[in-house]
């Protein structure tokens, strides 16, 4: 998912100044209600060499009471912490209930920087995450705040800035063989990091994406966020104790990972072109569902997307060559009366395919990130334990040897007025267009900001989000059912290989 | 911890009719109130073969209105389960609010008898447990009341049982060859299930141990367990929304897990034998400790016990021939101002000892599950959520290649009160008798209900509990001592095999 931000976002001098001061006091007053509430926190800096933690890290302690917090730099452990546990180092760096500790580097050093090298052996990976997981969950139960950033630039800006030090005497030292390896294979050290994003982005201390090319942006993100997250803080030491957790506004989201604003709607194709690649994927497709039957992979299909934006007409195209017998589409709306009254992924374990068989949702287990968390349907807690909960429930199944991809169509809100209106004036697509598609509309900020969360808290290895450029519907069908061939021929290569 | 466990536990046809009588009462009404308060719950039986699992549960929906459970028995997967992820039987499976599902073997066949068959191979094991643990904490965090009995034999009972069945022809089928391979590999099934317990042991689904040698006393366990956890999930329905927890008075123990029940305290030996072998151990002790020194091995000893037990003096025997710069002793008393404004296990990780050293704690972090359980210092979850974080810190350092003992020692009321007034007047020893020893002994029930439920949940492969004979001291520092020796010898030679 990480390739798929934008990284263009920039910040002028004027706004950043003023958002500094703005946030600095912010900050300064919650620094001392957290103080006062003994609340302990932990902030932790990770990302890409040269992204910059340690100039935001400068940056951000400029807006803090100075007796309140301690930095600690976590390069290569120590010969005395060698000796020890690897988590000794950072149960003995533990702020007192009150006090802020800041990591330049922390307990993911293991897990990112020394797999890649590969100092850690791939067998002894399971144990090192659950190690860190339990690590944060017990400080957490304990009433310590972990606010997780992961710096993020991209191959070509981290060569300029790597270039750019060595050219000085005073900052080439800064500058490993190490680095420019990471550099060199940066797919693969991406790679490393998304799983280690993926498998340690808990709900009670997930992880926030810097995007770090602009380093305004950066500081202005990261100080608004560290705000935030101790404003949310506090607001639940006092909310504690009440029955049910008020539903938080979703914030402006002025700083949220721009995944939508990165894709390129005009993408398009001619009608002539489509019909033409429309026929060969077609036929391609029929081929491979024989073959994923008869080798027995099952596999999970999810749409989503916005009112309008052609969810219905790619699944039309994507069954329409399909043996009836070999696959199976769930629509899903509101639960019903015996749904409501089970877990609320219980009605999508009933639809889990067998093995050789496709299970196809139109709308899916993400309304609870979506439609319930905008309109309150279920508690913040709820909606923010849902993430880690669903990787979890489509990692189950990959782990089982299903394909699972699912699919946001994406429309900008120009092209869905003018989707909504025609349906109005088509006899035939009449009951499509209802009061409610209006008032969805009226909160489309909102959901783009739930969109985008959800799209980088749960776009895994092993069960993708692919984003489509739906403004144009050919192209849309299209990516749609080549994705599918493509991840379909992927597993069937793989399955042969090692069956 | 289970071989530990005193299986001679027997009940009279009397006391078990009204047992039963009275907790079907209770269940039966708790039951319409769980219904009425929309609680949904799963009971797992999982345990030895000819336990007594189908005998128990139907006694248990004796108690138990018809129309509010379901009974699910879960042999070998179906095909229809073996096309899809395992977990896909137990979701679809999942009672509504409000009702009662049984299970006759669960989702821990996987990791129990199928690990043991070796149909799983070990490198799936991290995963397995870690889609159990999901699974249940999933559940729980959805209002879920999972309860999880393990009925456990002896081998010998075991196989009385298995012959039993095969004498008569209608019963004959029901024992297989499994079930005989199980048997005569007691030991190693034993051990797999060991650590199945160890791994999902969670506070959120805790295991319940039942002694099941006599039936009786197995179904009055379990009901009475049974109507006790209903009665807990109803109680924190309302409570929930209430700051701090009110502490639970800790029950009768009625039917706790009898660890210490079954020491026996009549062990000693003579004064002149005693001599002769502390010598012994001694210089042994002294050549090890080179050897730990030099291979870099850290060891952790953690000493508890009941006051006067006579932890003090074993410390001694046990140091009086150490190098002092190779160890340390840590006495643990009530937590100082800074260590009171950090978590619980801060002050002992900061004695976590260096590689190759020795770590000697006079009380330990165990005080959370026993006097701040007690005297209610912390909340009821918190304690419960302690046997836990204690494991996976233990489970931490053993992974760090440490040996790490836990010694209980044990004495009876009696023999305490024989060396309370021995101290008191004793001018040599005055200083170690205090009132509040006195006050502590007037709950020696409660604590020896929560010395069980420690020894249980935190006997682990990795860090055990060494309950030790204490009325006779000669005895309990020799077997202390033994235990170190022998504990670093196979330390020493596994990491000469595997450096």
């Amino acid at each position: 998912m990480l390739e798929k931000l934008d990284l263009s976002k920039r910040i002028d001098k004027e706004t950043y100044k003023s958002t500094r001061k703005e946030q600095s006091e912010r900050l300064g007053l919650l620094q001392r209600n957290c103080k006062e509430a003994k609340i302990p926190v932990m902030i932790v800096f990770e990302g890409m060499g040269a992204s910059g933690k340690g100039t935001q890290i400068n940056r951000l302690i400029q807006a803090l009471d100075p007796r309140g917090f301690d930095v600690y730099a976590n390069d290569k452990s120590t010969e005395e912490e060698q000796m020890r546990p690897f988590l000794w180092r950072f149960w003995t760096k533990l702020p007192a209930q009150g006090r802020i500790a800041l990591f330049d580097r922390s307990w993911y050093r293991q897990v990112t920087i020394e797999r890649f090298e590969g100092k850690i052996p791939e067998t002894a990976l399971p144990e090192a995450f659950h190690d860190i997981q339990s690590f944060e969950r017990q400080l957490t139960d304990d009433g310590m705040v972990i606010i997780k950033l992961f710096l993020y630039i991209s191959r070509e800006d981290q060569k300029k800035r790597f270039n750019k030090l060595e050219s000085s005497g005073e900052t080439e030292w800064r500058v490993t063989k190490e680095d420019w390896r990471r550099n060199k294979e940066y797919g693969r050290y991406l790679a490393v990091c998304e799983e280690m994003l993926e498998k340690t982005d808990m709900d009670y201390a997930p992880w926030t994406i810097i995007e770090a090319s602009d380093r305004d942006f950066a500081s202005a993100k990261i100080i608004t966020q560290v705000a935030d997250c101790l404003e949310d803080a506090l607001k639940h030491r006092l909310l504690r104790g009440e029955r049910k957790e008020k539903e938080v506004p979703v914030r402006s989201g002025k700083y949220q990972n721009g995944v939508l604003s990165g894709v390129d709607l005009t993408k398009s194709i001619s009608k002539e072109a489509y019909k033409k690649e429309m026929e060969r994927l077609k036929e391609k497709l029929e081929s491979l569902h024989s073959q994923i039957y008869r080798l027995r992979i099952p596999v999970v299909l999810g749409f989503e997307g916005w009112d309008a934006a052609g969810k219905g007409g790619a699944i039309k195209r994507l069954t329409s060559h399909l043996d009836p017998r070999g696959y199976k589409v769930y629509p899903t709306s509101a639960p019903n009366d015996l749904e409501r009254v089970h877990h609320y992924l219980w009605r999508f374990w009933n639809h889990v395919p067998k093995a050789g068989h496709i299970a196809i949702f139109d709308r899916t287990w993400y309304g609870r990130v979506l439609v319930e968390r905008i309109e309150g349907f279920c508690t913040e807690a709820q909606w923010k334990q849902a993430y880690q909960e669903i990787n979890e429930m489509e990692n189950h199944m990959a782990n089982a040897g299903a394909v699972v991809i699912k699919f946001w169509l994406h429309i900008d809100k120009a092209e869905q007025e003018k989707r909504f209106k025609e349906r109005q004036v088509d006899p035939a697509k009449q009951w499509k267009i209802t009061e409610e598609d209006w008032r969805n509309r009226e909160k489309w900020e909102q959901y783009e900001s739930a969109v985008n969360e959800m799209l980088v808290r749960t776009s895994t290895s092993y069960a993708p989000w692919v984003v489509v450029e739906g403004n144009c519907k050919y192209y849309a069908r299209i990516k749609v059912l080549k994705t599918v061939v493509e991840a379909l021929e992927a597993k069937i290569k793989e399955k042969k290989i090692d069956p």
